[in-house]
């Protein structure tokens, strides 16, 4: 395992990207403010495995070689694995406040890991093998690997072959022997600039016809044929400011690009996927269930801050005592702890795969996810109440630094007297960045989107619920089925 | 073990109890057609137990003597335990469409059996030999125990010592050498008749002046001194008509008495707590946390069966395929695996108490019981929307039944041609039993109540969340306190 | 304008019905425990139109002849007099807890004498004339007149005439010069059996196929081939008991009956429509609006009630200074009155027909009952929340009146000392009546499925919004089209 | 009446104010553009005006002079002019997509001079004939005129004369013969620096002890001695960025300053309060009430805007017809309507004051404005599920500006091939700028707090909902009461 800033270096060693931000060709993406922040959430996944208070959550025995990994690598065992990957999320949602950005490759991983075997199973290839050898080495390098998912999808209606532009959903341009060639593009691609590999996955269930769609692969983040252009999120630019504050949350933060795949070539011991179209809705669904799960965690640990926030501002104005507010919280936290229970229940009652390693139960993974599309919102409906209308109001960071300004605010931006000003302007900021700002986006459209919207949800909850089952019981109960177990 | 003709037959035997119905003394409480339901329901427990399908779940190994047990008197030993425990009861609420009646007493003996260990270890009683002798004989006889904790209460705001009639809540009247004498009242005693033991618990927090109402015991349900009076619920009389079909749920329900404890006397051998009333809290907190985690197991297998019954009547009306019928279905499923999700999750995250039996994670259990409070009634809406304005409308099955009227309405109330108007009838008189019927009390009030009001888990959550801890989080990513964790 | 005693008479002067409840044929309707407590609501709208405090509400001015009528006969002339409706339905709301049955016929009118008017411009028709003469004749007896629309339907995804047996939908079977004869049901027909006349209206669009089954007439309610199948509801047998506490509203409730129409002759002088099926649709639609607007005034009264007993059971528990259930009681009289608001500002942005009369806004209207299929439940769960759980284990009141369990019952279930243990008993009945029994169906089901089940509102919601009006605004905004308003 | 050219030429002949703005004083305030949108904004009030369509919703007949006025300096005379007041405020939200700031002063207006009349009844004063000398020159000038209301407010558990700072409440300093001198703070002062004149009111109700702060009046708006501090809000720079695409609505915006009144003198004749502590309370009830009934309005409107974006873009992903993105548009609407409906209900049942104007109904002003601070916080949720995350991932239009990155932009953001990747990429930001930029604040936060935050509106629903006329109505029904009106 690396250290935190090994990590950090390794970042600064990869080659040359061609990374657009604001129209510009970004230089050095590892000391570009706008960035930097995301890069500080992604390297406290390797600052935590490295302390011994944390090591149990962040690491794991490798099922490959029995040594110790980072957690983020790991290919789970069994429920108990599940769980702690729940718990792990939360922790780091709880100290960034923000998206960390090491699930998806790692969700990717695990479900790769038993298609590529089912795969193998049904047509004889070896993409399992190859799968194999890819996880050592990233063991062994204790790599970020972010995970490609989502295509830009175009006119919604169409399948991938059907679009006007064949591109717009990433697909095989060439075979050649030395590998194959893609052309696409990947949207909202999380923490892609930090990570020193990509996993490319399809987007959807496919038919015949797009074949040509159905391929996943793994390649280095510094491949020639990418592009890379930032989405720039709320209040991004807060980041170019002199002074920090009204970032709000000021060290860590998402990141979110667009990645153009213009003909790069993938050697064929990083393809995991090519044209068995049959098997993409396989990988999606068991990619998707991971990531559900996933939110159980991050979310709940986001969640945690903001009511934090919240409880502490309700401090600065002297009402946490005050039975409305104390009502508030509890709801707020009553919202949180079942997106976390959510997440925990699908873990406990997974299953083994028949590669060996370990899923979630997918209707409940998707309960999850579909209650984190409503709950942070109404989490941060009620924070924002709480925290009162100056979060909205609040002068700039800039006036408080003022000698003019400064003193003003001082005196009539005052609460309880205990509590100084600036706390009580710092926390309404990080509320600020929550709901509305820097790392909204994180907190609320992603629990929206993330890992498919909450359409995607309701129809594998609807598709696994058993319906027919539930009519026999009701028909029993009814007495049109005889019930045979009534003792009388 | 016995079977369930046993344990009917076995209820025969109990001595003549004075129990009250309608005014009327009843002669023979097995016969009775308003009370046989739910002898039914607390029958199916040992049935299931009795199927080699079913035994997994149904039965554990009991950690006194090792032998195989009805689960419903098992000491919980690990998660695993708490898990199979909310999938049992599931089960059973998916089979009987109504409360069995069996969990008060067995999450009594839960939350008693770490309890008086902690007593004795502080006071140096011996309370939990006695308990183990206690449970001895039930594993050995396979009781069906009720539970007994709710007072009649008065006055909410005056504590017991302090109420007008100090009978309001039940408490020791006398020491004598053969046993205490107590006396009051438990009102909602859920199966309380379908009972052969009944284990009576304080309800609440108690102070020093209240020592007298710190009082735990076990009794045989046939004891001298109980007087029992029926509580009557919404259509229990149709189960007196002629037909079956217009009670709904036609074999299972529920029961809820009020017990008088008229002087009773206990034997000392059957008393876990005697004046200890610094205990009582943790022993309410404890039996109210097995309980609340109780509910996420035993609405959702009622959920199941009113889903069910919507979705069957969705078909009689041909609109299965139609898209806001399967949206409100989808809701109502994710609603209720959301319930489920947090029995499983505050099982799942529990702990081993210093007597060695295994305790729920309280924060979530009651975030899963204040889930309880909510959804069901949501649920039950949804299926009333589904159902259609006949649900309220349908004439009587008498109706149906007459010469005259039944060719009439098998005619005009017809629905989707494949579908027999009787089973319309039949479906939509089992919704109606659900969501305003003889087990609307089990599916909706009872959650709302049952295991304690709303209030009761709003307070629990809010003692139980550490808000400090989430507000430190806070002031970190603000920048108000030092961040020790970022690289840079 | 008659008395209430008048109306009481005049429904025993009505020929004899074929009127079936429970099997049997009922001798005396206006006798009959179950039945009477609804006609009992309905004499109210004729009691209070006597009584000078509540003239200017329950009367009007008739447009037809300058007399003062009871409003239920009114063709509104304005938005105050469609405010006024709402006024005076709240107002029976609250003094009846139930349904009163008037509304449907009103409703019916409103709607038939615009569209009468526009059919005859159309088609050169009189039916407008025809209905001007009913109408004088309502006026001048004061008649209580029912509306039928909902036929019973049979598979939903089939028209009309496509039905397997062609009579599912009421429709034309014979043209002879002395009327016209027609065949099938009307179901959940509200306060038949209380009316003197019923008007009878297609129940959704219609094609031309389907002309036959666009008919819209009036008839005497003691017409010859009426059959009529009392609906029963929960509870419904209770007020066969010896005692009447536990009906829970003692004097007042709803009805709902199956008519059917077994091959009846109308006189052409009372048909409104006869095959212009081009017209049902906006019959359907004024009349669904009129009564969607009804609905935020009877419910809200019935809001009224519930929340008046829940806040009266708190003072017995001695609880309603506690903020938790003053926080209850707010949320339950906000959703109340959010309601009611929703059905003034249908009738304050009304709009004149062609005929003269006033219609409501029918965006609003629709808006308007979708609120009403959601809140009453919500208030229902939080009056059970602030009721306890006795609510649903309360014994008997045989048992309060017995000699031997009634001292044992008042003194156990005794409240705040100033507070009489019979009040609370009669409260807790009442909130169970609305919530679970006798009157449930009228302010839940009726609630839900009444004017039209929500995914009618859903769809006129739709169909009227302008969405393409609201695109406009944003295109505007974001710069994709011209502001022509911005000054710079 | 004033043209909008005239308007914001009036501004710039205001006398050089303290503006700061990110820690630096503000030069010329009209052409910086972070103010100017929110300029843009007011100037639609005249605008409109001008336009013969809009005339009839803008203007109203003064009732001092009989003129024609622009009705933001109308007092209300009855019903029909309340109903106005909301169409006109949709319309303004509808055009703007955003606060135009208009409203504060106009309803400190129409509190004033109702309670200025009542306070001169009571004490003999002459506020009343101060205030309408005043509203003479108001009307004649066409003024634009801020009111100010919330006082920084410290420790919240404290009265004004209990904070350890006197100034954290606006207050009277000194009494000199030329008027009165004040110190203090009003926060959140709603367009101030595009207002000409400042009308001050208390922010609550107030003792005895508290008469010092008891003082309202008008003050021009460059008065000496007043500071402007401006807030910022999410987004506020990207109105400096070259291009305007990515502010979302490009043309306007609100403002939010914190005005500091540093010993300011203000003569007698603009004093309309001064020590008539009793009357703090009325004057602030109705100053919120008609507040709260504006947010019926504004907030309707700007729910349109965005109703309208979330629907183009559904048009652009092809997604129209889908039912569960039709299903959303209409839940939007139906909750935008719910709002409006609330406004337009405390219209049209307010009643005429002693001063003869129009007062709005209390209780549904106050559900109305708590419907806001829920409603739009879902309908904004819904727009972005609608949205889709590129919402929140979309580059920058500097990079869809750019020569190499544009045109890949184009091809892979492609939606529809009827739409234009620009005209996505503009309704994205729209929805970006409502939900979680520029005039978020506008949708939601102020949605919560402005005219009050929600806890405010339970208060006030609470005492005006006469919960014991409502327990009569239960206790009547229940049999408790007697029931008069029973005719059996």
């Amino acid at each position: 395992m690396i250290t935190a800033a090994e990590y950090v270096e390794s970042l600064k060693r990869l080659k040359k990207r061609q990374i657009y931000l604001a129209g510009e060709l970004v230089d050095d993406p590892v000391a570009h403010p706008i960035i930097r922040p995301s890069i500080n959430a992604v390297a406290l996944t390797y600052r935590l495995a490295e302390m011994e208070e944390h090591a149990p959550l962040m690491t794991a025995t490798s099922a490959l070689t029995g040594k110790r990994v980072n957690r983020f690598s790991h290919l789970h065992q069994d429920a108990h694995d599940l769980i702690m990957k729940v718990e792990m999320q939360r922790l780091l949602g709880q100290l960034t406040g923000s998206c960390f950005q090491r699930c998806v490759g790692w969700d990717a991983l695990n479900a790769l890991w038993s298609t590529t075997y089912e795969m193998d199973q049904a047509g004889g290839t070896a993409y399992h093998d190859r799968l194999k050898a890819y996880l050592a080495e990233w063991e062994e390098r204790d790599w970020t690997v972010a995970g490609s998912m989502t295509d830009p999808k175009g006119n919604r209606r169409l399948s991938p072959s059907a679009q006007a532009d064949p591109d717009l959903y990433l697909h095989l341009v060439e075979r050649r022997p030395e590998g194959m060639v893609v052309r696409g593009a990947k949207a909202h691609q999380t923490g892609i600039l930090n990570a020193h590999e990509i996993i490319v996955m399809p987007t959807m269930s496919l038919r015949a016809e797009d074949s040509n769609y159905a391929v996943s692969f793994a390649l280095p983040a510094d491949s020639a044929g990418l592009i890379y252009i930032y989405g720039r999120q709320s209040c991004d630019t807060r980041k170019l400011e002199p002074t920090r504050t009204d970032v709000g949350n000021i060290n860590y933060g998402g990141q979110e690009a667009l990645v153009i795949f213009n003909d790069v070539l993938v050697p064929w011991e990083r393809v995991f996927m090519c044209g068995e179209w049959n098997f993409a809705s396989t990988l999606v669904e068991r990619f998707s269930g991971y990531h559900r799960q996933s939110y159980g965690g991050c979310k709940a640990g986001m969640g945690d801050v903001l009511i934090g926030a919240a409880s502490a501002l309700a401090v600065c104005h002297g009402l946490e005592k005050t039975s409305h507010i104390k009502d508030k919280l509890t709801e707020m936290i009553h919202l949180n702890e079942t997106l976390f229970s959510c997440g925990i229940a699908c873990s406990a009652l997974g299953q083994t795969t028949k590669a060996g390693n370990y899923l979630i139960d997918q209707l409940l993974a998707n309960v999850c996810k579909l209650n984190v599309t409503r709950f942070p919102y109404e989490i941060a409906r009620l924070a924002q109440d709480i925290a009162g209308g100056l979060l909205v109001t609040l002068p700039s960071d800039q006036d408080f630094q003022s000698p003019l300004m400064g003193p003003l605010l001082e005196k009539y931006l005052a609460g309880e007297d205990a509590v100084k000003t600036g706390e009580r302007q710092q926390l309404l900021r990080l509320v600020e960045a929550m709901t509305l700002g820097t790392v909204a986006a994180c907190y609320l459209t992603e629990s929206m989107h993330g890992a498919g919207s909450p359409q995607a949800q309701r129809i594998m909850i609807q598709r696994l619920a058993n319906l027919s089952g539930k009519e026999s019981l009701a028909r029993r109960l009814a007495g049109i089925d005889p019930d045979g177990l009534v003792y009388t």
